[in-house]
């Protein structure tokens, strides 16, 4: 068992209400395998600058993550700088500097066709596409985009929408790309272009999931200390696609429950800054938490 | 069994995206009543103009609600004009005449001291408390708020809270009203106030509650076409406490059913214009979107 993430590795500054951290390690890549890595073993491909610092991936190589993808490029490491308000569904971008990231193009080392379930973070949809083309035996296969997408190439985004079997945006990237207020109405209309499965997700008030097995929705945790939301929807895809792949079944059942660890692990992400509560994170806390949702959710039939 | 309800009888214009209305029936007081009636007796005290046709209320009296409580007082009846845009949890408010409202002074016919059940809604918080030392018996009191008290009598309302088993707000409202960003941290603190349950109206997100059982969350049911959020919470309101007056007891479970029912009942309210889909609405409807709610949340325990 084996997942495969494609995506980036970043330099972020965030400045939310409640502190800021600067030139820290981020990126889906990173956010994503962080977690999948406490469920199973981790295919990584993205891409770094001459000044990126190797020791940085260790917590990731100790967790058994292969990092043989992980291309290193003449320039500069692709920088990100954003600011969240209290609204912490909405970020500001101050700023972003591709660098390498602008000539970013996956190449998987030998072996990692073999990889059971594929994620393809929000990189340019063109490339995910390419990316599958390279892994038809893939079990499973998820796309993540951005609002980018979205706006500057709709018809490469479709297209890889129609080639994976599970798509997961942001609320508000759903309703943009199908051009409706309706977060039902939006999930409806994506499970038509062909996925199996599309998961809305809605920051502080957790997703929604849409497919054969009918609409499903989980909160978030509830918490108190919200420190830094980046990140979230990467570690929510980690949790997600590594409980599915340890699993090895995607059944109605076991996708609710993949869901629930989703949003069971994002929850950890956003109560530190960047990575730093990923660092200590074991798969037990996380099962602490989908019990504690499981709690907090359940109610008996009529 | 029987609940009483103090709140407004009022004529609405309403503009969504969807459609507009003028001059229709409305008012804290018959959302109230419309549902609850659904599942036990309402005792109504509100006030109205002599410019207020009495037949409109045929369909509540019709569900045996009692309206020995409606007080006709010379002048024009409370109007209320509010406009909502794509985002439903927002409404713009466009006009408020208060007339009679303004002078309103709850006064209790025969016989409603003895109701079970007691729910103030968003009217004057020392009405709200007024009424509440008229019915020392009470089973169970809630009181619902809007964000004109939070800010013009903040002291009144914070009496009126300690006083009462259950409190109601917006979550925009309680984080006002706590002066917080957070959700749990705002439940939490009118928590600390004394009532025993507080609920978190989250729009298009379900709601939240908090109490002696925990937290307790329930989205929204997924609908496609929201025509019109007003009278939601009141809804909300009905279904909660109407179901609770039914059984007979609030014990842990109940208390999650009841705002499960809730919940259910507020969902058909958007659906049509102000009080439009109420008039056809049974109990057996709420019933089976309860059961629908039940699916798209359940999950397997780990």
């Amino acid at each position: 068992m084996s997942i495969l993430v494609v995506g980036s590795v970043a330099f972020d500054s965030v400045e939310t209400p409640f502190g800021k951290a600067s030139g820290i390690l981020g990126g889906s890549a990173i956010y994503f395998s962080a977690v999948a890595s406490l469920y199973t073993k981790v295919n990584l491909v993205a891409v770094v600058g001459t000044d990126f610092p190797m020791e940085r991936l260790e917590f990731l190589t100790d967790r058994g993550v292969d990092t043989r993808g992980l291309q290193v490029m003449d320039g500069e490491t692709f920088c990100w700088a954003g600011r969240y308000n209290y609204e912490t569904n909405t970020c500001e971008n101050l700023d972003t500097r591709l660098n390498v990231f602008a000539d970013f193009h996956p190449v998987l080392p030998e072996g990692y066709e073999q990889s059971d379930i594929v994620f393809l973070a929000n990189i340019d949809p063109d490339l995910q596409y390419e990316v599958l083309r390279q892994v038809p035996q893939a079990r499973l296969t998820m796309l993540d985009t951005r609002h980018l997408w979205i706006h500057d190439k709709r018809e490469s985004l479709t297209t890889a929408i129609r080639a994976v079997d599970v798509v997961t945006m942001n609320e508000g990237e759903a309703r943009a790309f199908v051009e409706t207020y309706g977060t039902l109405t939006a999930a409806k209309a994506i499970l038509n272009l062909g996925p199996k499965v599309v998961i809305i997700k809605q920051g502080e008030y957790g997703c929604a999931m849409l497919g054969e097995d009918g609409y499903f929705s989980v909160p978030a945790c509830p918490l108190e200390d919200v420190r830094d939301p980046t990140g979230a929807g990467d570690t929510f895809a980690g949790g997600f696609l590594g409980y599915l792949d340890k699993v090895g079944e995607m059944t109605p059942q076991s996708t609710r429950r993949a869901l629930v660890h989703g949003c069971a692990a994002a929850s950890f992400t956003v109560e530190e800054f960047g990575i730093d509560r990923l660092r200590s994170l074991t798969l037990e806390d996380i099962v602490g938490r989908y019990q504690e949702l499981h709690q907090c959710t359940h109610f008996e039939d009529e």
